[in-house]
């Protein structure tokens, strides 16, 4: 299968070749307006531990908002089925920084993936801890589950949100009116935006969804990270909201559960087969990676892992 | 098999059975509303073409909503891609029949399987048809698919429906002044209103949506209905829209395809699997069959189907 | 006082000489977007009795929703205060046909100047009648108001608005299925297309609308038409929602209770002085006539007419 | 006119007795709870300098949202036209402290007398200036205006309402995301909530009022504070907008301009009659002082001050 799926990998890459450079880079904060346009990595973990990589996949890029699923389950594991009464699990059709929702529903968010929902997630993960070690335990769960301790937080990009991010904090206060935010304000917009600019390249992303692909558990470790039917949970939120506006149409194309970030990566799962990152940074009118849905829906017509 | 999963279906059926008669029968007409709310009836048909059935399985039910998925598959197949300039495929965040949508994206409904864009493509079969032509049509197909000449519609309840169909009139009218309806609107609603009047039972909706989860084809006649592409497609979209408001709810807990209809009935695709329909006409807070839910997050954590 | 209003009518037409012609003619049937583009005339009658006319003031011009004013006075006449009960007294921060607000609020529109509101409003005229009797109920009062039995509806008109009447199709239905519509959708939007075709010329128009300038009662004929609070109530109305999503700004520039209508005419009233019709067909970006709009700001700067 | 004005004052107190300590008063803070909901006052100041009170006139209470009427003339006279670049001036169909429509127009509130709209008058009055004197010029502006240096900033209300803004906050934020904001968050809530806290008796706020009902200047010290043009702006505005979502009723029920707070305080201009004050804590469903609307109601019934 090694074989067949690096040549599968090549037909992606020259498939979408024609397209790198497509698409307009995130630029409303410097440090990712300056990220070369032109860049595109793919790794892809099977369950079998096999890797395949191509393109610029080591090449750490700013996981932006796929950093949502990782928080989300650590959020599972810390308060598990609770959060459901603090955020919704179906999608928005809306934007994702759309406080429109939040109004009609309460101050409770649509679903954990877009960003109202995130800030939920990470204030459940500052219950009983000050910001750093909040943002610790969730770079430390990443580095973990990518087996590699260089994930790191980039600290131009983090501040660059933190002075950027007066949508963010119009959620948070938002939902603070409405009694579904206990931390303060600024400690939450401190470790959101740090999760935010965690750096991590297309190997490591893929690394860390493993667990993902395989029932809640690290094929390569044999450690349960959650239970089987928590996994399921996570991928099908994945796919009803994991791409913001656009997450039917991701559907549609690509057919696997995915989250994307502004930063131009994409982390899909392919259960019972293969973690996949991709990443390439312009991005499409709805602020997914242009070429890495490209790449998916390609890779996925060519496995067949489609789970349609 | 067959012995396992009749000992699944006896178990689900038994893990529903104190929760049978729960829920909100249909009233907006009074052919649904005189239902006896303890019906319950489940037929699964695998790829292999083993059917078990249990409860009221052989019993006709109004399958309302439901009939947008067969109509959507005829609809791609008369007019193809283009379709999709009409109807998106995103999910709403709304309710089944909201218009506010609409007004937000210029009379261009989010997806096929809310009331407006079932509207879209019932207009689409009526291109250089009559009324009687296009209903003829759908029946035609659902008695090829469900291998049974008995399906019918019952007129009583398409009757019923013309004459409390001032929401949907209102809808399709408000397609057409923005040109995205291009029969009459009296034509129109009578081919919709028949088609959510359509009778089945439970074996005969299994029945009917075996080839959505055989990649297109008929496993018992060999027939190939749609693309397996397209097929993939038609699965993503009741997987992101299938159930309304609670399309992301039905996901995170059944974890497959489905479609719903206010009749109580639901199909559910396990893809290379089975398909599976359910029937009881007790429905949850957002118009879903309640215990026709229950049944389907019970097989489905029992026979693994789930795609995630 | 005649020879002051003159010369203050002469200066109101030579200050917006220049902008005749500006702005949009309505086109969306074929008989509005006929109309010469560079029609302008004025009118005014004070409660003395006096009338001043100016440019194309004895042309007849299609009213348009200027006719809500007056079946709202015969509304209230009918039904008294349980009309409030059907459609409420606020501005809506919409556009003049917009349905958002009405899925919000249940099916009861925010004002009787809206479509929706409008079409509720001639639903209680058609209480007991047959749609010809409705019609011709209205057309009798603004015979007798504007002292001109000239007054006729435009067939032609009436039958455009009906084929291109699916916006205001779909709101009627929408109502209706919130129970907020009596009759058959069919009868109100005849007499409500009908209504909005009536022909009147500026002076007939500003004849027409005398008694919302004199507490009610016509100053000509001593006829009592409606009470004094009652009058004060109908321009309260007309201030806050008489020109759709713009009567803030026609409150800000003019500070007259006014009324406009897609046919470039705008009814004003000067509490205690005068009735003031304006036509020029060129319409502004929300829908009210350009040129009328600024003449009547012109006139309420000279005059200080304005109510603020 | 002494007395007849007396008389009516008394006929109003009379009317509204029975309903007295209805309503509910504002429990978002303390010291705005704490208020005795049985207070009732009204002041009258006419144009002819006659001053007529009764109840707790004399006794200060929170003006609250009554001070968005003196900061929007502070503001005009200070950037004059360009802040309607900023703020729009049309009712909202919305709560007073709704976000749903700045989402859809871009960070521009849609008028001054909304939470929004207000905040960005106020970080127009802080250009230049830091937060203790901006709320100084406020504050200096009201005692000249009441011509009583007693008016003050109450500090525990201005603190607590900080600590619970987190709605403000939100649409702060929200607008600065959009550019619309040039100070920072906390200098621009700081200002605005101080310029709540802002105490007056019925008898100061009538009294500061009167230029809005002269033509803009002090009838007592002959002073211009704004023209006669503006001046029928501000009132037009009022009109349109200073009862939040219920600017309509307020219209058809009492018919002047007028601005109400959470505090139960509501100031009626009279144009060239008189400044009105009422003050009564408990307030009705949509948040504005309910017996001081029906004193309103009856008091312009009585004196036909209406300006319909």
């Amino acid at each position: 299968m090694k074989a067949d799926l690096a040549e599968i990998v090549a037909d992606v890459c020259s498939s979408v070749e024609g397209q790198i450079g497509s698409g307009r880079v995130a630029d409303y904060i410097p440090a990712l307006s300056r990220v070369d346009p032109r860049k595109f990595g793919i790794a892809i973990m099977t369950c079998d531990g096999e890797t395949v990589c191509a393109g610029d996949a080591e090449e750490p890029f700013s996981i932006q908002s796929v950093s949502k699923v990782f928080t989300l389950t650590l959020a599972l594991e810390r308060v598990g089925a609770p959060l459901w009464d603090r955020v919704g699990r179906e999608p928005t059709g809306s934007a994702f920084n759309s406080i429109v929702q939040l109004e009609h529903e309460a101050g409770i968010p649509r679903n954990p993936l877009v960003n109202a929902g995130a800030l939920v997630v990470t204030d459940t993960l500052l219950d009983g801890k000050n910001p750093s070690q909040a943002i610790n335990d969730i770079v430390a769960f990443l580095r973990l589950r990518a087996d590699d301790p260089a994930v790191r937080v980039d600290a131009e990009v983090a501040q660059s949100e933190s002075e950027t991010g007066d949508r963010n904090a119009s959620l948070a206060h938002f939902m603070r009116s409405f009694g579904n935010l206990n931390g303060e304000v600024d400690d939450v917009l401190s470790v959101y935006f740090q999760q935010c600019a965690i750096e991590m390249s297309c190997r490591q992303l893929a690394r860390a969804g493993l667990y993902l692909a395989h029932a809640g558990s690290d094929p390569i470790s044999d450690e349960q990270i959650v239970s089987e039917a928590r996994t399921r949970r996570i991928n099908a939120i994945m796919m009803s909201c994991g791409h913001y506006d656009a997450s039917g149409d991701f559907a549609f194309h690509v057919g696997l559960p995915g989250k994307s970030g502004v930063g131009g990566g994409i982390l899909a799962i392919a259960p019972r087969r293969a973690s996949i990152a991709v990443w390439s940074p312009g991005l499409n009118d709805v602020g997914n990676s242009l070429v890495g849905s490209l790449a998916l829906e390609r890779l996925s017509a060519l496995t067949g892992w489609s789970v349609f």
